[in-house]
Parts: C-alpha cells; structure tokens; sequence
C-alpha cells in the first residue's frame, strides 16, 4: 500500500470527541501530533474538533482530503454508539467496514484477562474499513486503522494519549517516515525581550524581507507571547546541511541586530536560560518578591535541577515583612514608596545577604486592578539585581495588561536583568 | 442589520495563527466563547485552528457559512501582513475593507497617549469590511467586526484573551442575544477535592442518573482537572427560573453526598475560595514554602485584593533557609528528614511566628524527576498548617505527575487544608 503512494507534505488534525467541543476541555493530542509530524517535515496546515455526529466527521474528512494529503483522526474509536469514527470514514471512502476475527479474540482475551466477560458491544471496535491495514493497540482495546484513498492517507487512532502516543510513533518510525518527500521543514526560534511587538517587526522587516528571494525561501513570523516577542525561521529543503546552514546564517543576520534582547535561540524559556547561566558559573540566586507574589522563584523552581542553584527568599508582600524580613530600612520606604528603585536595591541586597546567595533580586510594583496613582499607575514596577559580579542595578518598568500578566512580566523582567549580568562581557574590573 | 436576520442555532469558532499548530500552544480563547455561545443556547459545531494564510483561512470560513449560521474568527487582526483575517473574510464575502477614519484617529491617540508615534503599518487596523459593524475594543489597538452574510454573522474577534473576552462580552449582552431562540442553557458547577475521579464517579453516578429521567434533564459531565474533579451539571429551558430551581435541587443533592469535599460552586478557584473565607474572618496567612517554590503565595497573590490578608512568607527551597529564614531546628531535619511532617509543622509555625500571620502554611516534598527514594518517592509531599484556631496539623501526600503537576497539587493541599479549617463549625474551645 505504500507503493505508489504519493509524498505526504500537508497534514490536517481532526480530533471528534463532544466533550472537546465544551468550555472545560482541550485536544491536546495535536500538540504531540503537531510535533511528530514536524520531525517528519510534514506540514500541519489546520486542525478542527467535531463532535460525535457521523455526518458531520465524514463532511469534514471530505473537505480535508480536497486540501491535504494526510488526514489524521483522533478519538471515536470506542465500543458505544458515540464512537462514529469509523463509520464516518467508511462513508467518505466508500467501503464497508468489515469484523476482524483476530482482533475479535485478543479482546475477549484481554477481557477475559481481568476475569471479565467481553460486553458484545466491544464487538464494533473490531471492525475494520476494508482494505485498510491494522494498527495495533498495546494499552487499549481500541485498534487504530489507516486507510489509502487514491494515494492520500486517513488515519484513525484513539483519543486516549497513552494509547495514541505508542501507535503515533510506531507510525512515525514506519508507514509514515516511508511516505515522506525528500523535502523536509527546517526552523530556528529566536526570543526576545525589551522590545514590543511593532519595535522587533520594524527592525527584523529589512532582514528577513530579503530571505524570501533566497532559493529555498525562509519564512518568517513574528509572535507576541507574554514577556517576550518571537522570531520564528521556517525553511523546506532536502538537503539537511545547507537548510541548518542557511537558519544559521539567517539567525545570525538577526542576532547581529537584537544582540543581547535575543536570549533564547534554541525554544528553551527565559527561567531555564537564566538556570543554565547560574548553573555554568556555579551561582546561587535568590530573591525577595513583592508584587509577584512569589512567581519569580516559583518559575525558576520549575525547571528540574534548579535547587543546584535556587536558594530561595522571601515573599514581602506586606511593607511590614519588606523591613522585617528582607530587611528594607523603613525610612527608604517612606521617603521613596514601597514601589520605587531605591526599595527594590534595598530588597535585592536584604535577601543576598540574608541568604548568602551569589545573586539577589528585589521585585516591588503595582500589578493592579487597584493600587495605581497617577505618578505610580498599575503596571509600574521597580526591579534590582544585586549581586558580587557588578554593583548593583536597578530599572523601573511600566508594564501592561491583567494582574496576572503584569505579575508574569515582572517576574519576567527580574530573570532578565539576572541574564543580562550573566551574559556580559567579564570586566577587567 | 440585527433586523431579518434569521435565529442563530449553530456555531463554529476558527482561530487564527500558525503558532496554535505548533506542539507548545493551544487555542485557549475558544473555552471562553464556548462558555459564552452555550449560555445563549448556541451550539457549538466544530472548532478550527488555522494558519496565518489568507486563502486557507478563506477556505475554511466558506466551509464554515456552509454548515452554520454563526462563525466567530479569532486572531490574525495585527498590524502585521502576517494578520489576514480582515483581507480572507472580504474575500468570502466579496466586499472591499474600507479606512475608518475615526478607527485611524483612536489608534494614534493611543499611541500618543504613550507618547508615541503610531507606525504607519497600524493603519492596516483601521480596515473594516465594507458594510461591517465595528465592535470597540477598549483593551488593545484590534477593533472587532461583525459582518452580515446573506442573514449568517461572521464575528472577527482579537487573539489576546484580555481584548477578546470584553468584546464577546458586549455581543452576547447585545447583538448576539438579540438573534437567538427561547431556550437557553443553564448550568452549575461543583468542584471537589480529596477523592480521585473514579471515586467521584462512583459515589455520583447513582444521584444524577435519576437526572436525566427529569423534563428537561439534567446532564452530568464529570472531568479531573490537576487538583481536582469537576462535576458540571447543564440543562436546557426555556424556563430560567424553573432551570435554576432544578439545578440548585440536583447541586444540593450532590452537597451531601461529598459534603466538605465540595470547594467551590460557582466556578472560582481554590486561590479565591481561601481569600474569601480570609477576607471573612479578617485573618491574614503566611507561608514557608520548599518544593512549590512560591507557587502557593504566587496562586493567592493572582487575586485582585489579596495584599488585605496575603502578608508574605519564605521560599526555604535550601535546608539552610529552612532553619535559617524559617527556624526549622537542625536537629528535626536529621531525625526526619527535609520532607515529613514535623518539619512541614515547624516550617508553618516558623514562618507563622517570624511574620505574625494568622495563619501559616508549611510544604515541603519531592517534585522530581529527580531526589525520590523507595521510602519517599517523587512526588511525596508534607503540607502542615499552623493558626490560633486550632492546634498544628500535617497531612503526607502522594501525588503524582510531572514536576509542575506536582507543584501545583501540593500548593493546592496546602490551600485546601487552609479551607477545611476556615470552614469547621467553631467548636466550643
């Protein structure tokens, strides 16, 4: 069946399942769909939700298989009436569905396993389109199937991720790696932070304008994320060396306009960049945290490894546990506010000296919906690194948007006065 | 325009922008519109995610205007060439964009406002479908757009939550309520912690399969969600006040089975329940937190007011901190170990009696993937809680998950230890 068969270069995700269609759940399947497929280079052009209706699956498998190649199905493989996946692409390809005796038996066997008697309705998760090719199901009872249609491919598998993942991967490592052109998508990220979304497209336009004349292409796609503001490179080629060769030239084009705002190129997030640095140098951080409310250390705690170098802190929410704790001098309190630079030094060098860490972060601001003024509105926030490495810095930032997101800014400011000190050039100092 | 339309029974939302295709993200927004379309009795169809590719996204809200007569389209309204959501639905539609001039004038004053020029390419913004209703978006630059199509709507919504979330707001208040039938949804919600789903499932499948027996029925829907279980309960009238009798009847039976284990019933999360019951007692809490590394104080200090009873704390991620900053005894860690429950009880009472708390909260445990041992493996978490009210309890949890899901389970233990004493009937003590 593989024969003859066309490249498989677009891709569209189809997960069925009426409980995805509600306020509470998401596919999430299509995240590691989306990624396996990427290794493969095959193209994810769109991905849908429908619910368990067997016209409406089969409508949307049609109009699928007019855009792209490879339609993948997750989910709707079950035993009840619910479960139309099957039906719905018996339908569309125009095949009977046929019961398959071997599959029959190893589900009274694993049935009779438990000591249980196979209820007759798991009969139908027996039955296969005809001519499509089995695909086995270690952790279920639900066998997934694929099904050629003129060339293009239809894959059933189930909605659970554990049964899905095993048989994705199976799939991966076979049938679809065979199908697969010479051509391959290539890409490269770029994050970056201190600069707003208008800012980096009207600097990074000249540049990657040009990379569209380049033979292959290299697209490029600007993204606003919380706290940072994406590049991200793709390129299709079937020669492996020059596409990493070319994202490398292009990413360099780029590194050599953003310098240092660029801190990550390989995807990783701003707490494991920050960690890495720390780890590298064999530093200790720790930081005493008003306005984020502990979400700092809470992130850097994130990433495995981290107590190597997270010491830990103080959460100061209160001006009372700001003197007391992290030992802020009540008097610079009163003569600059709580929010204000000269508190943030005195919070940053408190929690260094009072734990001993090589790095200390002081973190003071207003993250709303109330508290502003008009000298200080919500958003404002003063952040400090002290630290044994340079004297110590401090920076005022008014920052936009929920009380959740400016208390992730913040936070994302505090790690990123810490990388900027890590990456500098070592002074003669 | 609202006049002669036909009712809206049936929805489809598409979002739009090639990074929700990739592995690290999820179109998110569509939980919300979801929740909202289901409030007016609109069902939802089918969900798409497509790319930023002005004939793909055209392709698909053709699709869409097929099979439904609602269509909700969210992202791609940038200033960028990568935002085509505009220039794909007057394609469908087959109507020019045309500049607002007053749209234009908003954009720059808010550019001014911060004292800045708007770039030229913002204008793009200012371009609305011919014939098309302009939806304000007080939260961003992106105005929405509401576009009639032979008596179908199609709605373009902004990406960011912050922007959309007003703008579907005011339409389902308005210009969406105005166009659906008599009967609505109506639904409640139980959130319960303390027992795992096949648990709930079980001690909850006797009561609400007498439910769907009711005219009109009551339908459970029952989800885990990292810690805790969900019971949703909807039905479907067109009778509110006769829904809302019959929701509060079937809820109350579910109260007394789970009784305490029932935390919130109107949807807010444990963060918000805790302040709450503080709030109402006019206490205030602390904590000294170890492997959350701040994750608890950074999940109460997320509400809006939390500084009136959130003093601060420690994060003791080092055993230094915890005798250092929280007063643990050294000896205690010798004889216990960092993670059980007499050191979860002195760091509660350190951190209690170091900010003057109320209430202070200790968590100490093993996050992985690394640090676990055959007697405390990975995920073994000690939470104890100290006040005036009661005398110091501990509880060992074993929770399971990757570290993240650890952390957020043992902040959430710590939280809901902190709620179950709040809510005990004051004893004579």
């Amino acid at each position: 069946m593989t024969n003859g068969g066309r490249h498989l270069a677009r891709a569209e995700i189809i997960a069925i399942g009426s409980e995805l269609l509600g306020s509470a759940r998401l596919d999430t399947n299509s995240l590691l769909l989306s990624e396996r497929l990427a290794t493969l280079g095959i193209e994810l052009r769109s991905k849908t939700v429908v619910g368990d209706n067997r016209s409406e699956v089969a409508e949307h498998v049609r109009r699928a298989l007019d855009r792209v190649d490879l339609v993948i199905l997750t989910g709707g493989l079950g035993p009840t009436d619910d479960d139309v996946t099957r039906d719905a692409v018996a339908d569309v390809v125009g095949r009977p569905l046929v019961e398959y005796p071997d599959i029959v038996e190893r589900l009274r066997q694993r049935f009779a396993r438990r000591n249980l008697q196979m209820p007759d309705v798991n009969r139908r998760q027996a039955l296969v389109i005809d001519g499509g090719i089995v695909l086995d199901n270690p952790n279920g009872t639900a066998p997934g199937q694929m099904v050629d249609v003129g060339g293009k491919l239809v894959v059933l598998l189930p909605g659970p991720p554990r049964e899905l993942k095993p048989m994705m991967d199976a799939l991966v490592a076979g049938p679809l790696a065979e199908r697969v052109g010479v051509e391959r998508l290539f890409r490269t990220t770029l994050l970056t932070v201190g600069r707003g979304e208008s800012h980096v497209e009207e600097l990074a336009q000249p540049v990657y304008s040009k990379w569209l004349q380049l033979n292959p292409p290299i697209e490029t796609t600007i993204l606003a994320a919380p706290g940072q503001i994406e590049l991200h490179l793709v390129t299709r080629s079937a020669d492996a060396d020059a596409a990493a060769a070319a994202l490398t030239h292009a990413r360099d084009e780029l590194l050599a306009v953003f310098g240092p705002d660029v801190f990550s190129t390989d995807g990783r997030a701003m707490e494991e960049i920050v960690g890495q640095l720390l780890l590298d140098r064999s530093l200790t951080i720790a930081a005493a945290e008003s306005c984020t409310g502990g979400l700092m250390l809470s992130r850097l705690t994130d990433i495995p490894g981290s107590s190597a170098y997270v010491v830990g802190g103080v959460v100061a929410y209160s001006n009372e546990l700001k003197t007391g704790l992290a030992c802020v001098p009540p008097a610079l309190i009163e003569a600059h506010g709580a929010v204000s630079e000269p508190v943030a030094i005195a919070l940053a060098e408190g929690v260094r000296s009072k734990t001993g860490a090589s790095i200390g972060v002081g973190i003071t601001g207003i993250a709303g919906p109330s508290g502003g003024t008009p000298q200080k509105p919500v958003g404002t926030v003063a952040v400090a690194v002290s630290s044994a490495l340079a004297s110590p810095r401090s920076r005022l930032f008014w920052l936009y948007g929920t009380r959740t997101m400016i208390k992730f800014q913040a936070a994302q400011m505090g790690l990123d006065m810490v990388r900027r000190l890590l990456q500098e050039p070592v002074s003669g100092r």
